[in-house]
């Protein structure tokens, strides 16, 4: 691996969206949107971002690496909690500024910090009550206790 | 609708993950990431983002409404090529800085505007003769022709 510049850069709008070159289009922060989602059912499991580094070691390991906005560090998905996802299949979108990512999760099958299979655990509903919209439970069954896998670190 | 503040902003972290209030983390360009699915088969569509006003008209609307970076102003999906998304479900991750579409999507059925079904029409894989990574088409199937669509406007 090239330490300094593990991929090509291309800004010629045809060549990224038709070629068969791998060129991220990274953001300003060095960042590109990673979408991963379960390779048996298809939930979206989380949103996350990947710089360059975080994109080589994932695609040179085949486990899921993204890096941490708030820790502003490369983040190996599930090293504290077990749950490692290992990447069955990966695909890059049109401009080359998103990465969708299936994959296995092992562990506990969660993705969620909070412990739940998915990140994406509440419906945004219209609710009158409510103000205009609020929010609603349908996926609440943590498969682990968060307090158990990360406080006592 | 509040026109100069169409959402409330919740700092405490307990309190996004765990409340039922929608209050979405815009980030330093007053964006949101949000992910497009196939309310029918799962399929990933595309990724865009959505200032506070592009999430309030989508709610509001049913319709799906982004934030045009390249063109700083509000995207009403399909607007040009008929191919409308009509929310089926929309979900919010647990920081709420990402939200979830299920869209049934009008006109061509496609989300890319290089006429495909979804965006994610390449598959990342190692090749050691093209580089170490190299891009393969597996829908390369345009469903309307961009240069109809778009380039006589």
């Amino acid at each position: 691996m090239n330490e300094t510049m593990p991929f090509p850069a291309i800004s010629d709008k045809p060549a990224l969206e038709s070629g068969t070159i791998l060129a991220p289009k990274f953001n300003r922060d060095g960042l590109v949107t990673a979408v991963v989602t379960d390779h048996e059912d298809g939930t979206l499991l989380m949103v996350a971002h990947m710089n360059d580094e975080a994109l080589a070691l994932t695609l040179e390991s085949g486990i899921a690496h993204f890096f941490s906005r708030s820790r502003q560090r490369i983040w190996k998905k599930g090293e504290t909690s077990g749950n490692l996802q290992t990447v069955e299949e990966i695909r890059v979108d049109c401009d080359q500024d998103a990465v969708w990512l299936k994959v296995s999760v092992a562990g506990h099958q969660a993705a969620c910090h909070t412990g739940r299979k998915s990140c994406f655990y509440r419906r945004i509903e219209k609710n009158e009550a409510a103000g205009r919209f609020a929010l609603v439970f349908d996926d609440d069954t943590p498969r682990f206790n968060p307090r158990d896998v990360y406080e006592t670190r």
